[in-house]
């Protein structure tokens, strides 16, 4: 086919190791050998081999079928043993395109399970150093000016497996998953604090949710006061009840745990409250025994969802090289691809439009010449941070369980075409 | 409270009957009046009140919970009374907020119901007037380079109900819902027919599905090989069934009916094939008794989704009056909004990123003073196409059953503050 029309075939002589230009890549032909000649019973169709031609199929309904794809589930659900409210569960990044997560696959995180909150009886109040303190209750809420942005969500703990001195051999969103995007609505937090009115010497609001534990964290005033939304809805619909029904705070770019669900209290204060999710936990303790507290940005980070962990690539030939890469600094800039361990890098294509603190996807075309491989992408923001090797991140962590690991995911694909998570 | 700051109180001498700027509402002292003071129950907490604090919740799940609140379904399910495989459902626009309709609320419309497709058996075959037949299976054709896109599809007969002499007092979704918004992730088609090679002569792809009714349209070329995508994912996730699982084609701005689901057969051709959807339906009679074939692409629209119809305002005071606006002739590029019956007009905000084919969400707080209204929205595009009144959409149209009506939406606010379709 169109193959032989390019000069270099095997890509042995390629120093990147077969990632493609879209001019190379449109050079071989299109897919270089993905389609099949076409066969004539296909021409005619054949009601053996297509049932589903043969008689009608399901009508409408009222909330759709379910997912295509029996395998489509969130997936690494782990719970407290003892507790199963306690834990998480992460979205399938490999087996979604684009950079919107479905509701019913963005991940979790719940420190005493999911309420079931009443939306009637639910109030948000505002209190501690403002000139009024105020209740709203969901109605009222819904009548307030919003925005619309597209933003990630990512758990400060997200790709801590890969933080480990073992090897695991996951799938990318088992590794990785606790990174989710969606378009949020809400109204912009500083028309709710505006209204009841700032004290001079308010710095810190300490946010509490509805559920149980009452899990809380401070929040810095200048972030508050920025971009920070009271979130109601979530591409499109009213908050799932595992995303905060009926209402969360949403602190772009930051770690997920700030951005507290089911919210129903803003305590304006002059300091931050040190919480147990800000001491005990969430904090970034060093080599040199110190601990960074509110380090709450999450840092530039990419992760290649196709190919990744555990698939298998059933020949050689050409494939698409695509993931996702955000960052908690503004907006993603530049995705650099490796197809040879990072020894050379080549620009992937940014799909998405850039905005800030919004995931894009990125895709490169990559001819695999069927000898092994290590694939990795590499991040650059806005304000120049560069995603790190995953030495450069563990550099000054102390070890054990780490926040805000955004190191360079590795993948490797070997001969027999196996694709499997390696330390790079 | 704040709102005493405010010059005119009940906006009574407000020439556009109380539509706000940015700058207006915020002297307004934000929600004006929408939340209440704190009582101070509220800040000690009630279990007696708020029960979800006594225990835990529920745990993460695979697939996440349903959606939060009982009443958001798909509505105006219409079936054919003899087989309701054929048949629509539409989104519940006036429940939704932001551009994104999620997955399980994207509008249906089957002719022969939504089959269960083997995607192991499955194959696009792309024959015709090119050099060489292709097949196509699922998997080869998951491996093809991508792109994602945020479009609306909408239906040539979305809002046809209000073509009727009748007013019909029915919501915002059950009267324009057949309009649905997605990222889809596919292949640029052009890829394909490119791998095919095509033929000198081609001018014409006719596009068929693995349903039933074998449901067929004729895609001029131009299109086809400009931005019509080979669509494999929606929202992240691979297609529903029923939106065509596990492909379809996706031709941006046009009638939905052209973007066939369940795509198998791609035949170039150097004509139309003229088939039954583009006969006998999907074409536009006009009063001279000429009817208008294959007037594809979609006009400026827009709908104001809250406040809507059968909403009930609770009293007067702020609101915020917001909807979507799309056109299949570039992008939108200016939406006005009326609050008295199309007498003056002012420009909302447009939300969203503006980019071809996508829709925006628009948004303007008003202050109803308690007077009967008729709320309006206007949408303008790049190519400067206005968004007709309804007398004007349907000036030259025979009556009966009318495609491509774009005229404006009008929403009649009573005194009691109940909210009902009107003809404006």
């Amino acid at each position: 086919m169109a193959k032989m029309t390019v000069s270099d075939p095997d890509g042995s002589a390629s120093a990147d190791n077969g990632l493609l230009s879209r001019r190379q890549w449109l050079q071989l032909g299109a897919g270089g050998a993905a389609a099949t000649m076409v066969a004539p019973v296909w021409a005619a169709g054949d009601a053996r081999l297509e049932p589903w031609r043969s008689g009608s199929g399901a009508p409408p309904s009222n909330y759709g079928d379910q997912p295509s794809l029996a395998s489509l589930e969130r997936e690494q659900i782990s719970v407290h043993p003892l507790g199963p409210q306690a834990g998480s569960s992460s979205t399938p990044l490999q087996l979604l395109n684009g950079t919107i997560t479905p509701n019913g696959l963005h991940f979790e995180r719940h420190h005493s399970g999911i309420p079931k909150i009443d939306p009637s009886v639910h109030r948000l109040t505002i209190h501690g150093l403002v000139r009024r303190p105020l209740s709203f209750d969901y109605e009222a809420l819904l009548r307030y000016p919003m925005i619309s942005r597209v933003l990630f969500l990512e758990c400060s703990g997200n790709s801590y497996r890969n933080t480990l001195e073992t090897v695991l051999d996951e799938t990318a969103g088992g590794l990785n998953g606790l990174i989710s995007c969606a378009e949020w609505t809400g109204i912009p937090l500083h028309y709710l604090l505006d209204e009841a009115g700032l004290d001079e010497s308010a710095t810190w609001v300490v946010a509490e949710g509805a559920d149980a534990a009452g899990m809380n964290r401070s929040v810095p005033l200048s972030l508050a006061t920025s971009d920070a939304l009271l979130a109601l809805y979530q591409n499109g619909e009213p908050l799932r009840r595992s995303q905060g029904f009926p209402m969360r705070l949403l602190v772009p770019g930051c770690e997920g745990n700030l951005s507290v669900k089911w919210l129903r209290s803003l305590k304006v204060m002059n300091q931050p409250a040190h919480t147990r999710e800000e001491t005990s936990k969430y904090t970034d303790l060093q080599l040199d025994g110190n601990a960074w507290q509110f380090s709450l940005r999450m840092g530039v980070k990419s992760v290649i969802t196709s190919p990744s962990g555990q698939m298998q690539l059933p020949e050689k030939g050409v494939f698409e090289i695509t993931g996702l890469a955000w960052t908690g600094h503004g907006s993603v800039r530049r995705v650099e691809v490796s197809a040879d361990g990072g020894r050379s890098w080549t620009d992937a294509v940014i799909q998405s439009e850039i905005s800030e603190h919004k995931p894009v996807r990125f895709r490169i075309p990559w001819r695999w010449n069927g000898q092994p491989a290590v694939l990795q992408s590499r991040a650059v923001d806005s304000v120049s941070n560069v995603q790190p090797t995953r030495s450069q991140a563990l550099q000054n962590v102390a070890p054990g369980f780490s926040y805000h690991y955004n190191g360079i995911q590795s993948w490797m694909v070997e001969a027999s075409g196996r694709v499997s998570n390696v330390h790079g």
